[in-house]
C-alpha cells in the first residue's frame, strides 16, 4: 500500500534533499536556529542535530512571533494495529519542548479511520483501541495538560465535520492523487480523510505550526492553498527525517516487525535483547580487527540513535564518536551504553503512562473543556 | 455538472424500462401490487398508476412480512439554494401513505453536505438554511411524529461517523466513478458522501424500505454488496419515475427555474398564474379546432400532474380524460380544474406547515430521542 500516501523512499542524506526540492520547503538553516536560540535561550537536540531539518515558513513564524503575533501547535499520530515505538515519538518529544518554550495551545488529532481505510487493518475496533492506548502514551510525553487536547477523530466528529465540509469543497480526486498518489483503488474515505487532516489547522486564529515528519507535508501544502480563502493562516511545519530500524541504516522502523523496533511498553530485558542482538553494527566482526581499525559510527544503528535524541551532550557524543573510530569503545560497549540511555528515556515515559490522567488531556483539562464547546464558524 | 450523479435523462417511456434494464431492477408488476392490495386493503394513487414503477426485492420483502418480518423506511432529500417543488414531494407522499399502512419507523435524511460538495451551491450556510426548511416541509406531509426521524447529516454525524467508517472502507474510487459518474474533478467530499447516504440502512436490524427517484438506485445497490458483510440487510426500493416540468413531456421541474416549477409555497395566485400562463397544453390553438380535434392528454402537463397524483378518482380522471380528447373539455377548463386540485393538495401542506412542531420529528418526538442516543455497534 505504498501508494497509498506518498513513500518517501530514503535510502540516503541526499534523499531528503531530494524532498525539500519536490516539496518546495526550506532547509533548517543557522540562521533561523540562531534566531530560535535567540528567542528561546536553548536549543532542543532534535533541531540541534537537524533530525528536524527542513520546515515552511517556520523563520516567518518566528519573525512574527517577535512581532506580538500568535502560534499554536498542531501534530497527530494515525494509530494501526500495533503499539507505538520510539520513532513514533519523535514530533511529539520536540513539540513538548516547544510547548514549554512558548508556552502555547497544543492539539493532537488521532485519526482512527485512516489506517483502517488504508485497509492496513481488517478491524475498526482493534484500532480504536490503539487509538485510546496511543493517546496515552503520548500524553506521557508529559505536556501540558491545560494546554493539549488530545482528540479521537470518531469521537470528535460533531466538532471536525463542519469544517471538514467547507475543506473538503476545496479540493479533487485529481489533485488527492496527484499530491498523495492516491488510485481508482484507493476506498472512497481516503481523499475525504485529507480534509480532516487540515481541520485543526483551524482550530485557533494563529498560525498552527506543525512539528511532523517530512511525508505528512503535502497535507499542510494543500491547507495553504485553501486556508486564506476562509480567513485562516496558511499552516507553518517543521518537518524531521525518520529513525532507522534496528536492521541498519536507512531501514524502517517498522511496528509491524518487532525486530526492527523498540516499543514504548517494552521491558529493559527486550530492549536490551533487541539492541544487543539486532541492532545493526558499525563495529568489525572481532575484538582484535575493530581495536585495530575501528567502527563506522556512520552506518552503526546504535549510535546513530545516541546521535538524533539519547545523547545530548554534543561534547560526550563527539567523545564516543572518536572512540569508537578509534576502536578504544567497541561495539558491546556501544550498545550498553546506548541500551541504559534508552531505557531512562522509556522508564520515564512508562511511569508517567502508570499515572497519566488521560481524561485532562481529552475531556477536561482547560483547554479540552473548550474545545468540547467548540463550534467553527466562519 | 450532469456527471456528478447518473442522469437519467428520459425523453419517453421507453426511457424508464431501459434503467430498468440498466439498474437490473424489476418492474412494479400487477403481482406485486395484489400482494399489497392484499396487506393493505388498499392503493394509493402513485402506486395505481405506476408513477413509483420498479422495485428492488419488494415483492420478496411483502413475502417476510406476512412472515413476520419487520422492515423501516427510509428516504431523504438533499437541500439545495433553491426551494422544494412539488416534484420534490412525491417520494415523501407515498412513504406517508407507506408509513400510515404499515405503522413503521421511517427516517429521512437531509444531507447538508452534498450539494455543496456537488458546487451546486456557493455558499454552505445557504444550503443549511434551506435544510431547515425543507425538514420543516418534509414534516407537513403529516408523518407520525413519534415514529419519524428527520435528521441533517452535519447536526447527527456524531452517529453517522462510526458505521461511515465501515462503509467507506468497502468501496473503491473506482467504485464511485462507474456507479455515480464522479470523475478526478469532482471533490474529495462527494465520494464520501456515498457512505452517509447508506448509513441510515443500518438504523434498524429490519430491512430497510427505500422509496426514492429512480436516480437513486445506485446508491442502494452498493448498499446490497455491503450491509450482508456487517450482518444488516439488504436494501429494498421502490422506484418513482420524475414529474414533467411546466414546459412538457419529459422535461424537468427544476427549483433554478421558477417557470418549470410549482413550489410548496406559492401561493394561489402564483399557481394560477403559472400554469395559466407556462403549462404545456395539448390543446388545439384555437376553441374551434379543439371542439373539432380535441385535445392530447398524453402531452399535457395538466393531464400529466391529475394523471400522476392530483385526481385520485380513477373514473373522474378517465371522463376528463375522453372528454378532452373529444374537445368537449377545454385546455382552460382543464388548466382551472388542475389549479384548483394542486392549490388544495398545498393549502393542505402550507396550513400544516404553519404550526408543525419540527422538534418532534428532528429532536423530541419517542423514535427522535431513541436515535440521539443511538449508537452503532457491530
Amino acid at each position: 500500500m505504498d501508494n497509498i500516501l506518498i513513500d518517501p523512499n530514503i535510502k540516503s542524506e541526499n534523499d531528503y534533499k531530494r524532498l525539500v526540492e519536490i516539496f518546495g520547503v526550506k532547509e533548517l538553516n543557522d540562521n533561523i536556529i540562531n534566531l530560535l536560540y535567540d528567542i528561546v535561550g536553548d536549543l532542543h537536540v532534535l533541531i540541534r542535530r537537524r533530525f528536524f531539518y527542513a520546515h515552511r515558513d517556520f523563520d516567518i513564524l518566528l519573525n512574527e512571533y517577535n512581532n506580538g503575533k500568535k502560534f499554536f501547535l498542531y501534530t497527530g499520530r494515525a494509530p494501526s494495529k500495533s503499539k507505538m515505538h520510539i520513532g513514533h515519538l519523535i514530533p511529539f518529544i520536540f513539540t513538548k519542548w516547544l510547548q514549554d518554550k512558548f508556552d502555547v495551545n497544543l492539539y493532537i488529532q488521532i485519526p482512527d479511520e485512516e489506517k483502517y481505510w488504508e485497509k492496513k487493518a481488517d478491524n475498526y475496533s482493534e484500532i480504536k483501541e490503539y487509538a485510546i492506548e496511543d493517546a496515552k502514551t503520548i500524553a506521557s510525553v508529559g505536556f501540558n495538560p491545560d494546554k493539549t487536547f488530545i482528540f479521537i477523530n470518531s469521537e470528535y466528529i460533531d466538532h471536525l465535520y463542519k469544517p471538514a465540509i467547507y475543506i473538503a469543497r476545496e479540493i479533487n480526486l485529481n489533485t488527492a492523487k496527484n499530491v498523495f498518489g492516491f488510485d481508482d483503488e484507493s476506498t472512497i474515505g481516503l481523499p475525504f480523510y485529507i480534509a480532516l487532516q487540515i481541520v485543526p489547522t483551524f482550530f485557533e486564529n494563529g498560525v498552527p505550526l506543525i512539528p511532523c515528519g517530512v511525508d505528512q507535508d503535502p497535507y499542510f501544502r494543500l491547507q495553504r492553498d485553501i486556508a486564506p480563502k476562509f480567513g485562516y493562516n496558511k499552516a507553518s511545519t517543521i518537518l524531521s527525517k525518520f529513525v532507522w530500524g534496528l536492521q541498519g541504516p536507512y531501514t524502517k522502523m517498522s511496528a509491524s516487525d518487532p525486530k526492527s523496533a523498540i516499543f514504548i511498553d517494552d521491558d529493559y530485558d527486550t530492549i536490551k535483547e533487541k539492541i544487543n542482538k539486532y541492532a545493526f553494527s558499525g563495529g568489525k566482526p572481532t575484538l582484535e580487527e575493530h581495536r585495530k581499525y575501528g567502527g563506522n559510527p556512520d552506518i552503526d544503528v546504535s549510535y546513530f540513535w545516541l546521535s538524533v535524541l539519547f545523547e545530548e551532550d554534543d561534547k560526550k557524543l563527539f567523545e564516543i564518536r572518536e572512540k569508537y573510530i578509534q576502536g578504544e569503545l567497541t561495539t558491546g560497549e556501544l550498545k550498553s551504553y546506548t541500551i541504559e540511555k534508552i531505557w531512562s528515556f522509556i522508564k520515564e515515559i512508562q511511569d508517567r503512562r502508570k499515572n497519566i490522567n488521560i481524561n485532562k488531556y481529552m475531556y477536561d483539562g482547560k483547554l479540552a473543556k473548550e474545545m468540547w464547546d467548540w463550534e467553527f464558524e466562519l
